[in-house]
């Protein structure tokens, strides 16, 4: 604090810290624009909400709806997001399936420049009937509708 | 070609065509700044290359060689360039095993950014006693020592 600032106007200064508007201010101050870590989190976040609500459209949603997606999995190459939301639908509500719950853990989120990022993450799933899990690898680009996985490497432990 | 261009003209292009000087300009036009995708191809033939010789630490010379690198497979998370080389060792190069002879097919590399990409493709190696093989997915950096492996997500059909 400089020693020259006029008294009066450190004790107003004081009494802004402690005054309803600086208890605004603060949450204000911390609206910043969200940086790309942070929402790759968030989408990552929703996809789990909605496959715990056994809401597949919900999760497949931050899916690139697009034929140039692709999905690779258990050694199979899906292509498109159509192709890629039935293969969820074959394995995970179909008769005598269920969807169960969702967990992801170890989540890295790597930029890889403005409008890019790759993720890589252990996967866990808990059935009624046991477990199963794996990791993961993610390509995200921000598209103009928001961050958006194009390809996904998913293996099985 | 145009039909008015002088006959003495058109002598004069074809005898160009014929002469040593295009014959030193075609190697000079190609000899432009190669494209990421062609960088990274180039890359991945001298991968193929290496492993096909049994080089294994010229193949292995495309990854990062860093702490940070991350090896992805059939359900095994390696960290670090030691670590997967050890891992590749093990799997390869240990009393009984062999490396067998590698191919790639159905190459997709998708630059993201000036100075990343990620490759999709299937890998296959032939060994004495039979065949292996699978899906991966790469993430490229261009660091300044040029296009390395930073993340490798390979699976097995």
């Amino acid at each position: 604090m400089n020693a020259a600032l006029p008294r009066t106007l450190v004790g107003l200064l004081t009494l802004w810290s402690l005054s309803p508007i600086s208890v605004f201010a603060a949450p204000r101050a911390q609206r910043r624009p969200k940086t790309a870590v942070q929402e790759i989190r968030a989408v990552l976040d929703r996809q789990v909400d909605a496959w715990n609500r056994h809401d597949l459209e919900g999760f497949m949603e931050y899916y690139w709806k697009s034929e140039d997606l692709t999905f690779f999995s258990v050694g199979t190459r899906r292509s498109g997001w159509q192709e890629t939301i039935a293969g969820y639908k074959t394995r995970y509500q179909s008769e005598g399936r269920e969807m169960g719950h969702l967990d992801f853990s170890d989540i890295q989120i790597e930029p890889l420049g403005p409008r890019a990022a790759y993720v890589r993450g252990h996967w866990h799933l808990d059935f009624s009937s046991g477990k199963a899990g794996g990791l993961f690898t993610l390509i995200f680009r921000k598209l103009p509708q928001g961050w958006r996985i194009v390809h996904d490497h998913t293996s099985n432990e």
